[in-house]
């Protein structure tokens, strides 16, 4: 081991970093004990002020690119070569937990903490980023931040994404930079360079719990493809229509979900499929439904398995459902990627340095990472959550996971910061 | 037939009763030619304002109870005895059209100007009424004024019910009372006397139209009952959480409505079945749905039918739906009511003095005279609307049966309001 990686690990502050993820909860925090810190909304805005805070009691500065992403700034010894970034995002579900996204920002905090205090200033400058709308919750799709940054989609179209209230990306956006600009926070642009990026996260998934392990090495991530359906009937009366003179909408998307549901079925338990969003219109107790529509989030680690069930979810949509029509939208898709084995590889020796037993595993969430992948060597790290539950209120970690991740990160962080 | 009938149908004005539905349609006017006019919006009270205008200029006046229940008032001859009524609602659905409700409201306004046209006073006094939230889409259940009005409901669990926003009815109301009592509108008590009560409406469904008849004698109203389902899963992440491991509301409810509908077949197509609002919580694309609401509307003629299916539904309700356990709660019901042979006979008299076949019908939708029946002898007149099609923009009658439908309702009033 190093002197700056022993000295940092030394230093590594864990009760500070609980400290700290219980005092960012707070902003959009739930009566259950969640939070709800939308893309952009004020919670969001505040959160990122606070972090502005931090990066000044580091000693580092913030900057602010065109899309909201934040990066905390620590200089290395050598400022020409690119920054080794580490981070995630502190947007939340609307019924999220305290750790999804949050707990990869300040554990890059900490370990940026840890690294300062050892007096030795690695080569490469050192970053913390929080990407904007990783949820894709108020403005779908997510990881908006991550991809306009990398260059995969573009930022006039995500300014353009509206929320519920008709609100666009980039009204709220502008909204947010302002702010920042009021608190002094430096403009940079996008799709700047970057030696590394190792994303920090809570597994999401059972797998590292039921191993025991207090962190993973994140080997790639699933593929994801997003649809909209929507099924048109006709509207009538409750009362009066007989059945035999009906068309449905809710009764042909109840029928058309089942259909896909029942398609979805892999003997491995593999393919994740998920119908989050489904809405009925009119919406009136004695209204037969006109219009039903509703999302379909599919995953899988295979690029062609995920094509094939894209094939079979079509040919679904296309047949008549309780005598009502449907059409099934491409949302977005990201296909798997398997991380670079230098970046896995760096995590790895790290990991046997401290000790820790790291198993490998593949993401099933997808993340910021995804993206990052094209940009720069990526890797991820994450620590199990109690039980695999995340997006909810309950999504809890332990404080001594929390910190053997941050450990690991500072210690990768390291290693990658001193290399020429 | 008598003179006062004979001059009163003279003088009936089919094209004022045409150009006042649309007039009336303008407030919540929607731009694909229908109406959203919900309960107690600045609309409705609009509406009624003009309303206020239209006794003005009828030489009546017009009054408002505590559920904002309006009143048109033409004196009879012996002021003393209770009136005969008329009139229906002029709320609408959200996405409703110009004529359920309005039209039963608009053709009393006919009628009353036809028989003050004849200079001949009746003994009974004449009143148009437009009861509150028919609709029960703002604030559910619906019927509120009627049932409030006949005692069925009391004024305080009625003025508690919220809307989505958390605004309560009695707020709603205060606000609607506030602006009537500004424009000179008199107050009047609840539960006043009346001779007897003619509602007329568009039918709602395809009878009438396919007899080719323009007025319909309703003999009575099949039952409704409403239940709203609430079916609990567990939230959690779209992308880790294996099929085994889920408990998702959105399957479960699905396969519980499939359940109820499937349960909700008889030979004779009289059982109506409906699921007209389906809430997905939290309601976000990556994540497993946690919770679903569903309200069922469930509608017979025979009263013992009826229970036999709400024993079904409950019986399917407890049962395990793909892991996520339901509870089925009785929002509101409302027995088939059999209307008095007198109202009836008086409908079936008029008919016959002006040569329509008017075919008696049994409704399939609810309507207010189904509380008024506890409060006084009370008869409903249809006439039919285009393809049976109603809580719909396309919804649509022709100006020859609204004519038609108002000179059998002239004609049934004189006969009720002449007679000792």
């Amino acid at each position: 081991m190093t002197p700056i990686t022993a000295q940092a690990i030394a230093a590594l502050d864990g009760e500070r970093l609980w400290a700290d993820l219980h005092e960012l909860a707070q902003f959009g925090a739930r009566d259950d004990g969640g939070v709800a810190r939308l893309t952009l909304d004020d919670n969001d805005i505040q959160a990122r002020l606070w972090l502005a805070e931090q990066a000044r009691e580091l000693g580092g500065d913030m900057q602010v690119d065109p899309l909201g992403n934040v990066f905390v700034h620590l200089p290395g010894s050598a400022p020409d070569l690119p920054p080794i970034t580490t981070g995630s995002h502190l947007d939340s579900q609307p019924t999220g937990g305290k750790y999804d996204g949050a707990y990869g920002v300040l554990a890059g905090m900490a370990a940026l903490r840890a690294i300062r205090e050892t007096g030795i200033q690695p080569r490469h400058s050192l970053e913390v980023v929080s990407w904007t709308n990783e949820e894709g919750v108020r403005f779908a799709p997510g990881t908006s931040g991550s991809a306009c940054f990398a260059g995969v989609r573009s930022e006039a179209e995500t300014r353009a994404l509206t929320d519920a209230e008709g609100i666009t990306f980039g009204e709220a956006l502008d909204t947010c930079l302002a702010r920042l600009d009021d608190a002094g926070v430096e403009r940079r642009p996008l799709g700047t360079p970057m030696q590394a990026f190792i994303e920090m996260h809570i597994e999401q998934g059972p797998i590292l719990e039921r191993r025991g392990a207090s962190t993973g090495i994140v080997t790639g991530i699933q593929g994801v493809s997003w649809f909209e359906c929507e099924v048109r009937g006709t509207a009538n009366h409750a009362g009066t229509t007989p059945r035999a003179a009906r068309q449905d909408a809710l009764e042909g998307a109840c029928a058309l979900a089942t259909a896909l549901r029942n398609v979805a079925c892999d003997d491995a338990d593999r393919l994740r499929f998920t119908i989050g969003r489904f809405q009925v219109f009119p919406g009136s107790v004695n209204t037969i439904p006109e219009r039903v529509l509703f999302t379909i989030d599919l995953r899988h680690p295979d690029a062609s398995t995920l094509g094939e069930f894209e094939a079979r979810f079509q040919a679904l949509a296309v047949q008549e459902w309780a005598g009502c029509t449907a059409t099934l939208t491409p949302l977005s898709r990201i296909d798997p990627v398997t991380f670079p084995t230098g970046a896995t590889h760096a995590i790895a020796e790290a990991a046997g340095e401290l000790g820790q037993c790291a198993p490998r595993l593949v993401s099933g969430a997808f993340h910021d990472a995804i993206h990052l992948a094209g940009h720069c060597p990526t890797g991820m790290i994450f620590i199990p959550c109690q039980g695999g539950i995340s997006h909810h209120p309950s999504e809890c970690i332990n404080a001594h996971d929390a910190t053997a991740g941050a450990r690991l990160l500072t210690a990768t962080l390291c290693r990658l910061a001193c290399s020429p």
